[in-house]
């Protein structure tokens, strides 16, 4: 079988070095440019010397033109604003993209404007960009041309919630996340708040009501419910290389149980292969999807307090960003959707 | 001056050799017993290594006859259901307790009974005691001659709340507590859930909906608001040592701002020397509480969810216990508040 | 082509879930056979939940009968004095045998019940047995009924002196070997010495002059010598998961410079897939093997001291343990050899 | 008593920030002026919220005339280069200074300008400076006018083989340190190798051969031996905020025991109340001194190859460098050696 020409644009970050780590073993992949502005030139074991002996190739300097030649898919890695023209020359000569910036995923341009702070100078293709969220959007994934990946915290936190608010069981209207993330999603950039020792053996918030993947997860879960869902977003800074453990609350709107919350869940995730609903009374842990591309979803109903309770692991960099590509191109290019995905968490 | 002759019962866990490290040079204590069973007979820097060259002294049998004898005041750091005859023979032998177990911090035995699943031996002993948090009960401990002290996980959550429940600025019915505890909390002895390779680079949550410390929160804020107050209390356990940071929210009753909740809590606190109130917009963090008797509350008002949230730091073993044991003596023997425990958080 | 039939005796362990990890996605095993004593009737995934959606198997209690009709290949991942009978009679069905424990790793049954106070109740098998080590005994390990697997620090210790040894490049009487452990070189088994807080930002060396992998190091490096060969080996348990970092220095017979010493380890490992010998001046981390079977090596030669120094960096439970255990198998039939163990690190 | 009057220039940092922690609750002691660049004009809490209740004072601009009037002792923790003309001017206006800068710890202003690649321009003030190690230099250091405090890694390493040195006991031509360090020992600026998930679960050797604190060690070394003595010393980065664990090893002249090895230390530390000998068979852990001013030592002697063993533990930021440098204060103005200083390590 012909395989799927890939590009990686930005392969020396985080998440773009663990794109390259996925791919480099899917069975149908054929890597064939690797872009990197800070490393171009130099060979991807400088960046990634865990690729020794795996991959043999060097990063080259981002030149859309040559992309489009040997690419059949480019997965964009790049911080926001630089997607965008990048996403506009790919698409323009045919090339889909999945892209993890933040560039595509606000509908609508003024949000994106008000949040970022800076404008939206492609808004025409914000109407072509379609979700990679496989679990919500899978038929959409298939046809898209430009897929934009959700953020990593918006990823733990809709997975955990959309059965809830797509079946009217709680208060939309003030929905609180609790989030504890692993430090590579503050990339690979180092600075003072990434500092060993002010990380280790700390704990902290951060953006506390001001967070921007707020209006992400809001957007996404408005759409399900078809109506305005309001969230409280607290994200938190612990010490741990990988994870994302999300503790969401919320009030329900009549009486309901444990186990009714995870055979609802699990129901309306029958057919996702990469979210596991944990047995009522046991709750999911980041070391059992490190690595990995799963979400462990556990669920509670606390009686006193009239209380829905959420609780979802996954890696940041795999269903959080990598891994969640990776499952988006599966779908667009008529792969089985666990192609080079099927390993679970790296115990201990 | 005359020292005050301070035993300790149960030197030789971790709540117990934190009281050792402190009063081993407290200005005005003289410490006259240690007991341990397991260790009893060997030297404490068996035990503590750590207190070489600072404290020369031999672990002894608990022997209440005998520790009456040579002190003013106790401090127990033994489980539940174990502190009550000791209490109770100690007390009658005219010796004040400062106690950490829980057997005498819930008023109602029943409550006792429902949550440790052991009877309450010493009910009549209930009445005595008082609750030891200097910050809400100075008065009563001065006099007290038993001293229940709060456990850790109450002692931030009750910091972080009670200006907010006693001005009745919140829903009091639906209070969510999401807290994230270092792994000292859970005690010297190990299990499968403390070893190093199921706990570092992990995330997980525990006693959802169940943790016992959920009567101790409510019965302390009721008493302050005058009413039943309810709370969803959801420890989780996360790669750090030392530390609790307990992140709060609430559905105000009334707008506000961050700000007056800023002058709110400080107006509560003015008197608190080990209570820190962050500016507007700043958190704390538990490295800066580490080793140390402060609890630190950033506070924030969240528009578009209606939503009060604070966030707490506390050193699980300082605040959340033998500093509090040492700060609660300070009051009762008279001494400044402050004696022995004024040093900052060990950081980096 | 038809599978290979594997069993995992003693599966419930972290190395036997290691291997259960690497076999369930091999492409050419089929896992037949899972044991435990403790977690017997249980699924595999209760002991680990990481394997959710990835292997559904039940794990049964050891009955070597059972097993020696159900697989061509066992891996035994128990303790010491454990594995002497269950080798033995699976030899006899005809079973070849993967072998974790120590049992059939000293050649000399003096030396077995020396270090490890137990009597060798099968010395006759001992010259069956193969030393598990692809890099120096590939010819054997394809033939072997019986492989003995190295310890996780022997196997990094050896990788990064053999050719130094074997070309007799040092002084062989007073090699110094510093070895930096994870903890889960010490097993699933909590005690006080892996509890968290007692490892956490923590560092102690152990079996000082003691360690029973000693005469380990000592018996394959002077077979490789041809003389006597003595080290001093000290480890120490640091705060990781895992890894072993190795930091061997010894005494050079004649002057050499680094590149020389880089350019006769490759040379020597030219046919080794899973070793990788850094460029000189760059030195091995542990990130970079984490969860994988790679060896990373790194060499300098001190002038002024006329010290060699060789820097060797595997995870213990990967090319220490279980990969090194895949990498047999592979030899044993005839497999490409690193089928099932092609990928990198996972870094971050 | 008279206080005697200190400030701390570049108090910002690690070093400067554990010299405040300390100074600002020193029995003996009245902080005058803070100095740094980078946060002049704002409030030392602000660089350290851990002092907030414990110290009201703000930093300045460094203005070494000012410095002078306010001061009797001035204590640097600034970059070295940046030190020589500061303490060149401090000295003339009759300030007293200990020194943390490498600027004047090297006898020879060749060797500085080899292994700091920079001319010294102070050489008449090297001759004036004292190495502030006060179990080797007390009587000097009590008159000195300008202390050069040892670097962090050479007071573990000195004080792990000053008695064996003195002794002759060992080879003193090829000893072989290798020494662990926490993450603070490479200051407050964020890197990329101090970035939290490239430490976090790793270990890495650095400086292999080159490491500049090499001649410092061989330095004060070979003064105590009277004749050359030549160190290959290794630096490792590990997971841990503070501390640095060395272990040592050397071939003995003679053969000896661990006991007599013990008691030699003992006796050569009989005066020095910071150095803890380990009973033979105990080893020092980092967790143990974690805060404080202690080094802890033990001892081994292996008879198999003939080879001296130390292993010592001290808090890089204690012991290896504020601690000492209060230490070094408590001489130079009669004050108790302890005072200060006089608590053990905060474990867990």
């Amino acid at each position: 079988m012909k395989k799927i020409r890939v590009a990686v644009i930005g392969a020396n970050g985080y998440t773009g070095g663990e794109m390259v780590r996925l791919l480099a073993v899917h069975p149908s992949v054929d890597l064939t440019v690797l872009t990197s502005r800070q490393f171009a030139g130099k060979h991807i074991t400088e960046a990634f010397p865990a690729l020794r002996g795996i991959l043999d190739m060097k990063l080259v300097e981002p030149d859309m033109g040559d992309v489009a030649k040997k690419c059949d898919v480019a997965f964009l890695a790049i911080p926001h604003t630089q997607a965008m023209p990048i996403v506009a020359s790919l698409l323009k000569a045919g090339v889909r993209v999945v892209d993890y910036s933040a560039d595509f995923r606000l509908k609508d341009p003024k949000a994106y404007e008000e949040w970022y702070k800076s404008p939206h100078t492609e808004p025409a293709l914000l109407e072509k960009s379609v979700c990679g969220f496989p679990e919500l959007h899978a038929e959409e994934i298939r046809a898209a041309q430009l897929v934009a990946l959700p953020g990593c915290y918006p990823t733990g936190a809709i997975l955990g919630l959309a059965p809830a608010v797509k079946n009217k069981l709680i208060n939309l209207k003030e929905i609180v996340i609790n989030s504890l993330s692993g430090v590579s999603g503050a990339g690979q950039t180092p600075s003072q708040k990434t500092h060993f020792p002010e990380i280790s053996d700390n704990l902290r918030a951060y953006g506390v009501t001001s967070h921007r993947h707020t209006p992400e997860i809001e957007q996404e879960l408005s759409a399900l419910a078809g109506e305005a869902v309001h969230v409280l977003f607290t994200p938190h800074l612990v010490p741990a290389i990988r994870g994302i453990l999300s503790t969401i609350t919320a009030t329900v709107l009549s009486e309901i149980s444990s186990e009714k919350l995870a055979e609802t869940y699990r129901q309306f995730y029958r057919k996702a292969p990469f979210v596991r609903i944990s047995e009522p009374g046991s709750y999911p842990e980041i070391r059992f999807v490190r690595g990995s591309n799963y979400c462990d979803i556990g669920l509670a109903y606390d009686k006193r307090t009239r209380k829905f309770i959420a609780i979802s692991a996954i890696d940041n960099l795999g269903k959080g960003a990598a891994g969640q590509a990776v499952q988006c191109m599966n779908l667009m290019f008529d792969l089985p959707e666990e192609s080079g995905l099927r390993f679970g968490g790296l115990t201990p």
